[in-house]
């Protein structure tokens, strides 16, 4: 982007509107450009620990490097040496994360200045199906509730359930929860 | 546990049945020490970041400190500064973890001495249902492929395909995603 275009397009909440716009006009005009794969490769580390490794992702079939580890562990009372968050705190970590972009970069798009947002999310969930003890509860949350704090500067009470409702229409993560996911397994034993 | 009771179980793959058995009496004795009740809360850092604090969570109804911080961003294709993983990153993680956990745990709980366990998932997305552009596509992952390697020292391949279906059924995670999750979302706008 020239100087020039930049003074045009000041930063709203840390994203540039315009930079946003150019993304939406070259998925509009090649929606291949909008095929995204994420892979995630995890090892197990001994006892509760495991470490995922994240190399890279794809974008309209174009790879692109990226390196992130990813460690988790359990607590004590599970085995674990809590060392690292557990699979539970990274679920509700990763759909925060998702809604919280979802509503920074919406009201970037919509021109309404946030000052803060958080999400506070929890579940609740019976061990016993997963220490393969009961059939008779679910294996995980029977639901997740989740609280958003927003406080905009410029915003209709109107204009942040727009927001909100868009987040809950748009989020990859959301959507991975509250939708049922079919899981291809294989499973390699040598 | 005593010296002597140490002495007596030997840990397989960093856990100790005799531990993880006195679980299972507690639980089966007393259902209530089963719940456990995990809570995330996530704040927006400006643009694509977000940081999320764990400060404990509950087990048959008592509160247990813990203190984790999970970081995410996006990458630059996405105006993030890829300084930490993207959500679904953490999401595909969050899965691999909860899995490995119920590999590496029920082996033990079945004597089976893992030299070796990893997974790698993957899934594809349109990004332009989470753009706003389309209403024509999921907003996130159609499926989820995951792979599971095991590598194990004295087991048959149908103990090893029996825990694989003890770790699809039992894994919270995998429920999480392979199952619509009722989410109960509130909005404060102060």
């Amino acid at each position: 982007m020239s100087n020039a275009a930049i003074a045009q397009t000041p930063s709203i909440n840390g994203f540039e509107p315009t930079a946003m716009q150019a993304l939406v006009d070259i998925v509009t005009r090649d929606p291949k450009q909008a095929v995204t794969t994420f892979r995630v490769r995890s090892e197990w580390k001994g006892g509760a620990r495991s470490e995922a490794h994240v190399d890279g992702y794809e974008l309209g079939g174009q790879k692109i490097a990226r390196k992130h580890v990813i460690k988790s562990d359990e607590p004590r009372e599970f085995f674990g040496e809590d060392s690292a968050p557990n699979p539970q705190d990274l679920l509700l970590a990763a759909l925060n994360a998702c809604m919280l972009y979802g509503y920074a970069s919406g009201a970037s798009m919509m021109g309404i200045v946030l000052d803060s947002a958080s999400i506070e999310s929890e579940g609740t969930l019976d061990v016993r199906r997963a220490m393969g003890l009961t059939e008779e509860v679910p294996a995980g949350f029977p639901t997740i509730k989740y609280r958003v704090r927003l406080r905009a500067r410029n915003a209709t009470r109107e204009q942040l359930e727009e927001l909100h409702k868009a987040v809950m229409n748009g989020s990859p993560n959301r959507y991975h929860l509250a939708s049922p996911i079919p899981l291809v397994a294989t499973l390699d034993v040598g």
